[in-house]
């Protein structure tokens, strides 16, 4: 068993695989259908090009409610000298889209003629008068539409290769048809593997690992067009892995098998993959995504049918849910579309400014997931969670960066292009808002969404979001600095990291901060007292906020106020970056406390010891602050059912939102 | 019954239906289901928001295949002087995805670590050694991917109204749910009326209507994420209608009513539409869709569920397939929006630069179909057929510009705000041709579709190509313009009409050029002499090209050679746009003949006279003949399966094909 994978680039591991399906002539459409021209037929792949049977019109229709007329017989007709035509002979009543007789040319709406009784009154039988008035003259074809206006016989309506919409089955039906070739829908089978996954539902323990990617890897491949056929999941047994992967090569077209695929103990997927066939890629120099196997199998001579290709590609699909999403985008869209006869997919692009820097392997093609929006006239990008394991960082991501391989990263400020998974108009409403958390911005996300906005909040503390609004990176700030001179908040950092940025300062909540302990309080900690090495309490793991965190400055300043030492504290060293992190760091018994507000005590079911009052404010520099961008969240603070849904979470107090701390002129 | 319509503005007619949803209580999410977390969820829309059961890991793991270790036992851990751990009490094989032992802090990858047995020796026993040697430490948390690294039980994972992608139902498995509640889907039944409509595949007489529009209608309906129903045919008839209505409303949350809403003798919509409910609008200023109708109808008590309002929306939909199809985008689709709790949809907004002046009533809000290409920096728009009964101009539009009431129309070169239908990355793959029409055009929009381009081709003649061109509105112009003077096609009218332009000009095909007749030429007509009204074949009506076109020019050559006068051809002002469409003039009788390529008489089965042998070019500004978007054209016109293709058109030679007949340095 070789440990190691030997990485190959991108671009040829690609080449490989497109290269075997050629060889194996299955680098083309697979085959096609007849589907009734029914509802169904909606995002169906067109198989051939659609040229029109018939006409459309199919004859030269009345576009108006009126009489049909030759239009010679109009002439001279003026508001002064009318000229009157009989009805029968020189005049028919049409309705709009029937056909003209044979003899006009012409159509008069009826709002434009006087019907007439056989004494030459005015009458009101609309439709059958004996003769009718006109006061003004028609051109030849006015008010007709001519045989073929639409479709003229014979003309392409479609190309092949297109993927149809609503209006297309019209003009389909039009031209003639009543059903449609489409490309057959490519056979895709997912089979998940790992003695450790657990269905969706069941009841965890620890190490169970929920099996989801199927689920996805499902998804995906309905959206692209395919079929899917998602497998129990088979535990690491290499005899039954083999027995279910040629099972389902006999009846699919394209074998996904996930997980087993990085290079441990229990990777089956390469061996399964020589023993039933050729390997023909194992590991690519791409991040997200790395351990990627590319290979041929055999589908089983005797369920092959007359002209189907002896073999079936198989995919290893990485275990890490984004690494996962990722390959199957990577290497399994650009093959079903090529199945269906469509182009493959592609995002548009646009150039956006890197808010962080990023550290990439020079060898690899590292995809970055981002958050984009546009702040002032800037678009920018800011990368999520690089973890292949967060598949939250797929859930947020406007785009997808890639940093290719070559380069060992990206500075912030660079510009860096971005394959949009939104549009730009979406992407316009987005408030980015960056700073330190609180679950209120949830609540505001919620809110948010109900009135045409969306919140990206990235959490890198109060004082990391005000060098990022000094930097022009984000629409607004939570914060609660407490500046220890005096005890006030925000104030003076806002001065001392954004000095000269006019801003407005509204109060959100104030807020309970304490110690977070587990049930019980077992270490019997009563204040920052306990914490250091000295106390009685005896040994206490604490878990700190990262650097910059307005939590860390208020442990900080009462630390220095107790004389306590950092140093003296086991854990201060140990950072997360959200209070919720904080409590589940003591929930999963990693640390005995840290401090944090008592909502995120509460949402994992934690005691907690309030310790002090700290008021948590919304930072927007001034020219946000009058933009119709941000107007619905300052309407939020002033809706009632936002004020109770917050005042619900444990030690908030909403009676100062939206109070105007401090408004530059 | 009132005959004239009162129009009112769009947005006034879109406040009313609000209002009246409003106060009927229906302005709202109409109700949610749970339905089981599998890949039928695709596309749903989230009924509330969704925290997280779980975190996510819900254990701290193992990120690699390694041992887990306490990371202060491998302090001093350096090439030199290894450290060296026993397994049980001081290190733990664990896979990637195992949990931590309880008292470990890290991992250590397994290729970082040396396994040695009882001895002391190093083994290959990888997973059971009896100790490991290390030969660097490794801090806290290396190579654990701590609980909640991804997702933090209580966070949210998504907020209410969102449209469900494939990682998102990963991230809510995640989060520890097996069902999801979403929106109900809006049920909408859809009403075909009319007696002149036939379904589609019926055998068509003059007169008959294909029923396409429901299938339309049911499938935006199905894209917006409602559930529709199409119901039969309903002929005229009053209380037919009336019945068919009432019944759709009782299991409906909207009717649609389509056709019959125009003022004609058969426009019972607004009178079925008083006598069941209130009629809130008859007739809005918005082109093209004016003659809708708005109102409220009775469900019917008697099948009224708890809690549910007895009234359901009803929009006469009106019948010209355009018209149709926007007043479903228009008015329907914010509703269906509204009902799922989602956005309603927004297409993105690029500026663009229309190629033709646009005449609007100053009145109405006139949404124009556009062609939209990207030729050199500029951004195109170029109008489509504005008729509202032409289909295709949906079919080809790549967005929708929106000419506001109170301004009458728009110049060529003014800037115009365009809702792309199509992203940015295909439009910049569009070749924007136009010029004269030939049929192979057709063929090389089909072989250029396989070869990720797109051909969109406007037929304004081939003089009217070059001054496109000139002004830099296409990629390239087909021409076959004969010079009277010398015999030769094209370089002189380039000269003339694109003066100072480099370009490249290469040979598409040879094409006869003759005269189109009915089949076995009932007027006996053999020449240009013929059409004249002093021959001898008696009374002939002609058919005509528009002034610019080729075809046209090559007339009025040879009528100058024959000394014909103009005025002495019945019809000779009558024009086409294309040759197809000058077929289908003879070939519903409203011509005796014209004058075109035999291809276009070939495939309408009509009689075809040769008369002349002439040459059709493609002309193509220097800058674009070089560049990427033109390549895969070049390509088409070497390759053999292409020029068999053309071939098989009758009248068609490609012997010149790909010639290059001029190239300016």
């Amino acid at each position: 068993m070789s440990v190691y994978l030997h990485d190959i680039p991108l671009s040829q591991a690609q080449a490989r695989l497109r290269d075997a399906l050629q060889e194996a002539d299955l680098w083309r459409m697979l085959g096609m259908e007849e589907i009734p021209l029914d509802e169904n037929a909606l995002r169906r792949v067109t198989a051939e090009p659609i040229w029109a049977e018939i006409s459309s019109p199919h004859y030269h229709a009345s576009a108006m409610d009126g009489f049909a007329v030759r239009a010679v017989e109009t002439s001279g007709a003026q508001p002064s000298s009318p000229v009157t035509l009989y009805t029968g002979p020189q005049a028919q009543y049409v309705d709009t889209g029937d056909p003209l007789p044979e003899w006009a040319n012409a159509v008069i709406p009826i709002e434009n003629v006087e019907s007439l009784d056989v004494e030459g009154e005015i009458t009101s039988a609309i439709r059958q008068p004996a003769a009718i008035r006109i006061r003004a003259s028609v051109p030849p074809w006015a008010h007709v539409r001519p045989m073929g206006e639409d479709i003229v016989a014979t003309q392409l309506v479609l190309p092949a290769g297109h993927i149809l919409k609503p209006v297309d089955l019209g003009a389909i039906a039009a031209a003639g048809h009543q059903s449609i070739r489409v490309a057959r829908k490519p056979k895709v089978a997912i089979l998940p593997t790992g003695t450790e996954l657990v269905p969706i539902g069941a009841k965890l323990k620890a190490g169970d690992i929920l099996e989801y990617n199927s689920l996805v890897l499902a998804s995906q491949v309905k959206q692209m067009g395919g079929e899917a056929t998602r497998y129990p999941i088979t535990k690491d047994d290499f005899d039954l892995i083999c027995q279910h992967v040629a099972e389902a090569a006999q009846t699919h077209d394209i074998v996904l098998l996930n997980a087993g695929s990085s290079a441990g103990a229990e990777d089956f997927s390469s061996k399964v993959v020589e023993k039933l066939g050729t390997l023909l890629v194992h590991g690519v120099a791409v991040r997200p995504g790395h351990p990627v196997i590319l290979g041929m199998i055999d589908r089983g001579q005797q369920t092959m049918v007359d002209g189907q290709s002896s073999m079936v590609p198989i995919v290893g699909v990485p275990g890490y849910p984004v690494s996962a999403a990722l390959t199957v985008d990577i290497f399994v869209e650009p093959v079903i579309a090529r199945w269906l006869g469509r182009r493959p997919l592609e995002l548009p692009t646009e150039t956006a400014i890197l808010t962080r820097k990023i550290v990439s392997p020079a060898g690899d093609d590292d995809f970055v997931r981002v958050v984009v929006g546009k702040v002032g006239e800037k678009l920018l990008a800011a990368p999520l969670s690089r973890g292949a394991g967060v598949i939250t960082s797929l859930v947020q991501a406007d785009g997808l960066a890639l940093i290719p391989s070559g380069t060992q990263g990206m500075e912030a400020g660079e510009k860096i292009q971005v394959r949009l998974y939104r549009n730009r108009t979406e992407i316009e409403k987005t408030i980015l808002a960056i700073g330190s958390h609180d679950l209120t911005l949830d609540l505001i996300a919620q809110f948010l969404a109900e009135h045409d906005r969306r919140l990206a909040s990235a959490n890198v503390g109060s004082q990391g979001g005000l060098i990022a609004l000094k930097r022009g990176e984000a629409h607004m700030a939570g914060s609660h600095l407490l500046d220890p001179k005096d005890g006030s908040y925000n104030i003076s950092s806002i001065r001392q990291y954004m000095p000269g940025i006019p801003v407005k300062v509204v109060a959100l909540v104030g807020r309970d901060q304490g110690l977070i302990v587990r049930k019980g309080n077992p270490k019997g900690i009563k204040s920052l007292v306990d914490l250091a090495g000295s106390s009685g309490v005896g040994s206490v793991q604490f878990v700190n906020r990262q650097r910059g965190a307005g939590t860390r400055v208020l442990l900080d300043y009462h630390l220095n106020l107790l004389s306590i030492s950092p140093d003296s504290i086991m854990g201060y060293n140990q950072e997360e970056y959200t209070h919720l992190g904080v409590a589940a760091a003591v929930a999963s018994g990693r640390a005995d406390c840290g401090l944090g507000v008592a909502a995120a005590a509460q949402a994992l079911d934690l005691d907690f010891i309030p310790l002090f009052q700290e008021r948590y404010d919304l930072v927007i520099p001034k020219p946000f602050a009058d933009n119709d961008l941000l107007a619905p969240l300052f309407d939020l603070l002033a809706d009632s059912r936002f004020r109770g849904a917050v005042s619900q979470l444990k030690g908030y107090d909403v009676s100062m939102m939206g109070t105007v701390i401090l408004e530059d002129g």
